[in-house]
């Protein structure tokens, strides 16, 4: 890390504005006075773009955010463009030209949230979702489109090559953490992947003595996740189970308005990425109503992938205290009403 | 159907042989005085006959099973057979072989089973799985298995045909329901299979005037599975992501032990195979503790598709007569404590 840090902002559609001007807010706030600066470019990029020009994401942008440290996202599309196209053009072309090969996904449960389990009990899991490979690899056609014959095909693509890395990087993470690793996967069926997965993690995990791991299939993972989510420490699976798990894991935890992600590039070789889970919510936008705490704590993931570990720990611990304030006034009958913003500034207030 | 039933049994491994028991007794009851005699055949096929003599399905016994009229199967698997040999060689080759396009898993919340859920509500969906295709068809493979350069694909096929039907179905069992149809895809990122079925489901749909239907993508929909399961009446979806919602709403409506199934040909071009959702649970085999209620609620299916509309609705009000004892007792602060034949006994003496 310099002293500055060079940042692409993609604030996107709907609620992606409002809440990344509330996670650059924080950002500020907790950056001020430590020394480090933020160099920052905004990408008008997303389906206001995309409807005006017809534009997705030009490979001339592509380069201009290659040339960054670090970027920001808030949360592209809107009902009007058709599904795919910024999915594959945008947001996972980032994604596989960045070679995001983990994408992480954080699941904690603050006390107070409303969720619909009875029990949460204590939820404080780590998803480590590979990013560039499997069924999202657009890895597939279709012939005969619109005839009774039609054909359409989907290729999971899976390499040891980035099975390891990325295996690798859910060890490491267990390392410092509760040190269990389950590999969640589907391999009774899905043999020639899921072998590959289960031999990869059995041979990395030698190299972790101290972690133990296990292993669930995805069906029953949502069941785990449902009925004892406390058992899991860091999953790690594959790009279309880490979508759907991180998805559950958020409503489990209070709703994927608190969920945030990292799409690392642990290697440095590209810019990483870290945005909400959650998407534009084009029925909410303009209202100044959106959580924006995924997105400020994808900022704290941000700031610490970026080498500013202690500011990440600040924003961390003011979400936090947030989050009491919360469950202490829904607690008193008086749960907390406020616009975006608000939470916003109460964050950045306790930095 | 003939005043005769041609049963071909599976009982299988583990628990599957004790529910499996208990889902004859009670089809026996159900049947008593009606004039539907029962005529079996019992199939030894599993784990112990694989890891006895080598032997998972042959061929003359799958010829000898399409010569009935409808299957019953417990479970099948243990953990001493490698993943993928039973699934791929015995159940997926009868749900394959059999043309089982159609997996028909209601998902029905009883009043006082315990769930994660703090407010379950009314659930009371079906989901209707594809069974033929997808990434279930075992098309992939793997090339420089074992070294640093291995590659495994897994191809997911989707054909009209194979969408159209299942789909059809979906939309004549909600035209009987409460009128709604929810496709579940990911279509923003399986763009090809994704859209055949999208593009499927509007077509079907104006056959339907009366069912009005929506799109969830299946992260999504494990999230409206925690929060609001009460939205689904029908839900429509792929193989793999039948396999995984249909875990996570037998989570939801009390555990995977209440959940049922059906892998049903509707041409009756070949027998229909019911059985509990549920695995062989190896973990509590032989202690005569497991719940056959899902076994016995395929049972009430079975009989359904086989013409016995009066004895399968006999049974499913014996199960839920059973649950309310069930329900009851808990509140009175004496869960019952009943083995798995006990279990089996008072449904049958409801009958
Ligand atoms: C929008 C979509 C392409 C994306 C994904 O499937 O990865 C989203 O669901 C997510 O989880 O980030
Ligand atoms: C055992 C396995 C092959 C099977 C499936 O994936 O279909 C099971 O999970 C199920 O849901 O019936």
């Amino acid at each position: 890390m310099g002293n500055t840090i060079k940042l692409a902002v993609i604030p996107g559609d709907g609620i992606g504005k409002e809440v990344v001007a509330e996670g650059l807010k924080v950002m500020d706030a907790a950056l001020a006075g430590s020394g480090i600066t933020i160099d920052k470019t905004e990408f008008n990029l997303g389906a206001a773009r995309y409807r005006e020009t017809g534009e997705i994401l030009p490979e001339a942008e592509l380069d201009s955010i290659k040339n960054h440290d670090v970027i920001l996202l808030g949360a592209v599309g809107d009902p009007a463009v058709p599904s795919g196209v910024l999915e594959r053009g945008l947001l996972l072309k980032l994604r596989f030209s960045l070679d995001h090969y983990v994408n992480l996904r954080p699941a904690h449960y603050y006390r107070g949230v409303p969720t619909p389990l009875a029990n949460p009990g204590e939820i404080d899991f780590v998803v480590v979702r590979e990013g560039t490979e499997g069924l999202y690899c657009g890895n597939g056609g279709a012939i005969r489109v619109g005839t009774d014959q039609e054909i359409a095909t989907e290729v999971s693509v899976n390499t040891a090559f980035g099975i390891e890395r990325v295996v690798r990087f859910a060890f490491a993470q267990a390392a410092k953490r509760r040190q269990h690793v389950t590999l969640v996967h589907k391999h009774n069926v899905l043999v020639h992947a899921g072998h590959l997965w289960r031999r990869t993690v059995e041979r990395v995990a030698e190299e972790y003595p101290e972690v133990t791991w296990d292993y669930a299939h995805v069906d029953a993972a949502t069941i785990y996740l449902v009925q004892d989510p406390a058992r899991f420490d860091v999953i790690v699976t594959d790009n279309l189970f880490g979508d759907i798990l991180t998805d559950e894991a958020g409503a489990i935890t209070g709703g994927i308005g608190l969920a945030a992600s990292g799409n690392i590039n642990p290697d440095r070789t590209f810019p990483s990425m870290f945005e909400p889970v959650h998407g534009s919510a084009p029925d909410i936008a303009g209202k100044g109503i959106a959580d924006p705490t995924a997105t400020i704590s994808s900022v704290a993931m941000l700031l610490e992938n970026e080498g500013a570990g202690q500011q990440a720990d600040n924003i961390r611990a003011a979400i936090a205290a947030d989050m009491e304030e919360r469950a202490l006034a829904a607690e008193q009958g008086q749960p907390l009403q406020r616009s975006t913003s608000q939470i916003g500034d109460a964050i950045a207030a306790r930095l």
